[in-house]
């Protein structure tokens, strides 16, 4: 799945992409997503609250050429129900994830079938559903939390930029209240770029400036396994 | 439609990205495309030869959070039919265009509708059609050609990098006879990253480094006029 590349010292065989406890979160929220699976794969943007940005999203996230990323996870917040729910894609365990909108709409048309309590509950393989809203997740813990937002950092000036959880709204962004969460996070932030972009092109970015570090400073051994402690 | 954000340098209504004769235009191969609009909405990637990847590449190209790209050009080059055709999508008068997949192929429907010779025919604003491979597109001479491969110099290194023709394959990626013509023409083999990436990622990631490069460095007046020749 790996490509050895000498113009970025990648090394073929190493720096593999899958250790359980190093992740990329992305995190998105859809302030108008639907929470029911009542939705129609004929027209995904008129009829889902926009359900089309979170699987442009999903591809961003996991999808490259010859595989996808196993060491990257993709929490969904869906907040245009009564109560929100959100849907999580874990690239380890991940199936059935083609690259187009369509069959992407309707994972998760599955997983919104199911009735949820604040437990996750799996859906298909990799893909799991419980009640809860941004700030029920556990993942600001997990090394440094990154807030995309236009008039952020840029990212790729960050010395101490790697794996973490990135937060990036929809269309419509994050409310004060979402601010003021992540801020009591601890939640830098940061930019991708002198344009205002969609999230899912901003997750490209993401993605493309962390493999570049991990490209030339290599953190782990031939397993996969972390050679030294995360920053 | 631009931003203003200062962390990169851009100021507001500077650096309008509309002049006609500086482009950036983005070349697709869909090897198996189909040249004919009977494909299925309903599983575009079963049915049109991967048209989707191809309407990916439209989004990534032209597709910001508060408008479009008027100074990108894109020219898909369909080859799964008897003939090649060209659709050709120009931002400075694309109308209709939305984020999603499936409204993007049906824009390509329309257009594959159409007779053609060797003429280009409008068939929606912005977007036309004629029979043609890549070696018939005029787009060599205006300004470098960029060959994009994995095995490619990187993209951001490059102290010439600016507006130009970027050339990309999809998921079967160009023969031997096409790398040969681009050759001749005198393209620089490129690469975005370490990993092997969609073409969508890949202009991402290029027209992310071009907007960065024009941010500190503009070259264009008020009116959105260049202020000096192209390299």
């Amino acid at each position: 799945m790996l490509r050895a590349h000498r113009n970025f010292g990648y090394e073929k065989g190493i720096n593999s992409p899958f250790h359980p406890n190093l992740m990329r979160n992305f995190v998105v929220v859809g302030n108008r997503a639907v929470t029911t699976p009542d939705f129609s794969l004929e027209d995904i943007p008129g009829t889902s609250g926009r359900i089309d940005i979170l699987c442009r999203c999903i591809n961003s996230a996991f999808v490259l050429s010859h595989g996808i990323r196993r060491d990257v996870a993709v929490y969904l917040i869906l907040r245009g129900g009564p109560s929100p729910k959100t849907v999580h894609l874990r690239g380890r365990d991940l199936r059935h994830l083609n690259p187009d909108e369509r069959t992407t709409a309707s994972l998760l048309k599955k997983a919104l079938v199911l009735e949820v309590d604040s437990n996750w509950t799996r859906s298909t393989p990799g893909i799991f559903v419980r009640a809860g809203d941004l700030a029920d997740l556990e993942v600001y813990g997990e090394g440094t939390t990154y807030y995309l937002r236009e008039d952020g950092s840029d990212h790729r000036d960050l010395s101490s930029a790697g794996d973490g959880t990135f937060v990036l709204g929809d269309h419509i962004g994050l409310s004060e209240d979402d601010e003021a969460f992540l801020a009591g996070v601890g939640a830098k932030i940061v930019s991708v770029g002198p344009r205002s972009l969609h999230a899912d092109h901003c997750i490209v970015l993401i993605n493309n400036e962390l493999d570049r570090r991990e490209a030339v400073n290599p953190e782990r051994d031939i397993d996969g396994n972390r050679t030294k402690e995360r920053r």
